[in-house]
């Protein structure tokens, strides 16, 4: 979708680092597996190529979700919220989102006064980032 | 959970303006319904007292959730990421979460080349501020 891809960056209000927060939520389960960032760049790439792209802010560039782990993200829709100032992707991850071999990156809980870790690795990061 | 409340708002890393962003998912149906953000406060007042408060990026305060248009949303579970830089809040949201009168903020998405509206109001949001 060229057309439509330009059109929605344009309508996107990124922040005075020139980032939009960006949610990936797996489209069938509904769990919310993470939460990082794009830039103008990235969200059209995201939206013409149907694979999702971020920006990493600690490197500084473009981030093509999995190009090292090789855990993926298609995008099945992208939504935006009413300020159009937070990407919502409904995507089919692959594997793991976490870098940490977890499925999700939101494993930490309040449980009954207590921090608690929720889910445990179902890779080894080690063989994601061999 | 008052030492917990400490404990994670010490452990969760602000950026550099002092906020975090938190997603709201609605607990048991999984819809995301808003992201907004917290300042410490935000968030210890959130663990302590059970209801959700942000902080107003435009205000310049405290917003807790509902305290004008009654629609509330009450905490189940909060959790955050592998990095500490953003929070995923479970909760119950009564009524609709958007100011718009939408029970989701997330109701533009991109469908067949066009930028749709996928829901529509289901208060007035005259209703909702009066």
């Amino acid at each position: 979708m060229p057309d439509t891809a330009d059109a929605i960056v344009q309508s996107i209000n990124f922040n005075s680092t020139g980032l939009v927060p960006a949610i990936a939520q797996q489209h069938d389960s509904g769990e919310v597996l993470m939460m990082a960032w794009m830039n103008p760049e990235a969200l059209s790439e995201t939206l013409k190529t149907g694979r999702v792209c971020y920006f990493s802010r600690s490197r500084g560039k473009l981030w093509r979700k999995g190009e090292t782990s090789g855990q993926v993200q298609k995008l099945i829709e992208l939504r935006w919220d009413c300020d159009a100032d937070t990407i919502l992707l409904q995507v089919d991850q692959r594997g793991v989102a976490c870098h940490t071999g977890r499925r999700s990156c939101f494993y930490n809980a309040a449980r009954d006064g207590k921090a608690v870790t929720i889910a445990e690795p179902e890779i080894d990061p080690d063989e994601l980032y061999s």
